[in-house]
């Protein structure tokens, strides 16, 4: 289903509108308690399982149409639903429902000489449009999580899965309404015209308070070049794992086959690997030996083509994201070395140090200046569920307000609440 | 003095490379013990008392240039020096050196079931630029704050205080300099071409982190067009204070007065009073004859007016940030309707509830989104200083990041750092 709409100034009116939407929802859905957001996304789980039999004929009116227009494989997995599927995603919701309230919280407080007591208290961002591709699941789980963060939100689907997104979203609007909240808390943009992205990118007349884009590269450079609204950005994860010469040999193979190997797709997953002079000779055989029988393509710098045989490295491979089984192999000689290499090339999402010198790996931590700096643990736990968030909107790769793994905490913001006596300024 | 460059594209090289000596600056910076950058700030300090002669004769080079454009009288007040005034600007500057060290803080730590030890630690954003006015101490101030921060800064001053500021700015950096530390951490673009704000709004070429933009709309404006990295925004205050139908009549009257007139051209300043019917009457001529007496000028609605004899409001009142002796009235019903006018005329800075009734009190700090909230205080109270952090870069009035008064703190962010022993995803 495609809403047809004939001009770009229909379409600017119509998105401005759902903004003024959202805008006179915000207030109500801040101020409701927590418990009333829990019973709304508990019913909104409910409802989807609810409404499974309209939602997957939805999803089978996308994958038709997505076999029609000649799909890749991995995009039409990534499309399709089916009662297994929509079961994980109706229990997100309500794992997200489990969650602790982020808001109310207290994050500082303090009484000044003058007897004013400060509070620094959590509050939600306001409105949040978010703007993702082709997986349904995330209108449920980006639904759900401005939800718990007393947020409204304005999705943007691609448009492959429009029918999915628009049943899920439809299902998500009863369960507010169920709980007594405002079903324009959640609206999904009804077209797939890329002017909507634009005018959402404009910020819908003041309306919108944060974009989170979730896509590829193109949708990313789109987003920086048009965007007046704050950007939580999620780029690309260019992600290293460093081994370094103190090294455990066992620890040093595991952990790059499973930062490599585990999924490739995904944006955790070591693309380069460095390692120590000193420790390549011995360790750089074992590991090609490994990820080789596992389908990886390797492409070395001079020194590792010349312990194992494998295609040449060029000064792109260290700037690809591959997102596919191919590493690309650098030997380094020292920490200092790792820690240029990754300063230059690296997209500043997560990067691990394999080593048992806790001197190097403290300077490791402390000097790389990624989102996610890791010791000794796989680069695929880059996640916010790993980190115990629950669901996560992304990995932030920007550096203002929330990096890493952002749940429903990261889309909080806060004000400071002064309580006086009657105190007047000298 | 003026640099004078011929073309916008030599303005452009010229900038790139101001952002790339930064970015050189930054890691050293960063990486540096809290004592070099507190030895650095004392340095500083020292530099600008020596340097007295050099800045007060470039500061009077300042003046004489802003007599001969025929600056205004309280132009020329802020953009004035002597000595007093040098050496407010060299304690504050010793001030931020005496502040706790933000960097480093471990925010949040927590061990997984997997046992892998997550921490959230406080680092700094990178690279900032300051475009500011006329004031020569915020050179001084956002220089050392930055460095307090970790970060370094490129500075944008106003062509008024041109002068003043290059001064200013050498005495920074040969303090820089003493503690080991780049003398390119901090930097003033020497020219007052407007390319070059440009040029710094689209980040010199990933150079720079954040924009804090210090000034009047025009600028504000100009910021939200252009600017290609995330900004933190200082816009207008344009706060109220509240008498609600349970305050006391004493502090109501206090406070108003006070919060208007103690400084009526600070952004903390009152430029709404919104009135409870039911005591409108009884306080309103008390106060307005306060104000009057004080040389303020009241614009009321038509409730008001019929109380107290004065101009008439209209709509665009409401929405004025005078930064004058002026004060819009309006009578409300309730403090329903008073929240109601906040968010709708207010610019989510300071808003106050003047009360003694503790439901309606809380009812204010919880349903008002401005970023102080206070309840019988001063609005005039938002202020850095006032809340303890030392000097402030500003009062930050958006939504994401660093709101409300904002110190070293908010010119901070965090990465997480994760511990394992060899642990792979399953």
């Amino acid at each position: 289903m495609t809403v047809h709409v004939p001009t770009h100034d229909a379409i600017e009116t119509m998105m401005l509108d759902i903004g003024q939407r959202a805008r006179a929802a915000a207030k109500a859905v801040r101020d409701a308690p927590g418990a009333a957001r829990t019973f709304a996304l508990k019913a909104m789980a409910a409802r989807i399982r609810a409404a499974a039999p309209e939602i997957l004929a939805a999803n089978a009116a996308d994958l038709e149409r997505g076999r029609r227009d000649g799909l890749s494989a991995p995009m039409m997995d990534r499309l399709a639903l089916d009662s297994a599927r929509l079961e994980a995603i109706a229990a997100g919701v309500d794992a997200i429902a489990a969650q602790d309230e982020p808001l109310g919280a207290v994050i500082a407080d303090w009484t000044r000489p003058n007897g004013l007591r400060i509070q620094r208290v959590r509050i939600p961002v306001g409105v949040i449009g978010i703007i993702y591709e082709s997986r349904p699941n995330v209108t449920a789980d980006a639904g759900a999580l401005c939800i718990r963060s007393g947020n409204c939100v304005i999705l943007r689907g691609g448009s492959d899965a429009i029918d999915s997104s628009t049943a899920l979203t439809a299902a998500l609007r009863l369960g507010l309404q169920d709980a007594g909240l405002p079903a324009d808390a959640i609206q999904l943009v009804p077209t797939t015209d890329r002017a909507a992205v634009g005018s959402l990118l404009r910020g819908l007349g003041g309306a919108v308070d944060l974009i989170v884009p979730r896509g590829g590269k193109s949708l990313v450079a789109r987003v920086q070049d048009e965007a007046r609204v704050p950007v939580l950005a999620h780029l690309e994860g260019l992600c290293h794992t460093y081994i370094h010469t103190g090294a455990d040999a066992a620890k040093a193979v595991a952990l790059t086959v499973n930062a490599k190997m585990r999924r490739t797709g995904i944006c955790g997953s070591t693309e380069t690997l460095l390692l120590d002079r000193s420790i390549a000779a011995d360790l750089l055989p074992v590991i090609a030996a490994e990820l080789t029988a596992r389908g990886c393509e390797l492409r070395g710098d001079a020194a590792a083509q010349a312990i194992v045989p494998m295609t040449a490295a060029t000064e792109e491979d260290w700037r690809t994201e591959y997102l596919a089984p191919i590493l690309a192999v650098r030997v380094v000689d020292g920490i200092e070395a790792a820690i240029t290499h990754i300063a230059t090339y690296g997209s500043g999402h997560t990067d691990c140090i394999v080593t048992e010198d806790a001197e190097a790996a403290e300077r490791f931590l402390r000097e790389v200046d990624s989102a996610i700096v890791l010791v000794n643990a796989s680069t695929q736990f880059a996640d916010g569920g790993e980190f115990g968030f629950g669901a996560e909107i992304g990995i932030g790769t920007g550096r203002l307000h929330a990096r890493g793994p952002v749940g429903a905490e990261g889309l909080t913001t806060y004000k400071y609440l002064v309580r006086g006596t009657g105190q007047t300024r000298p």
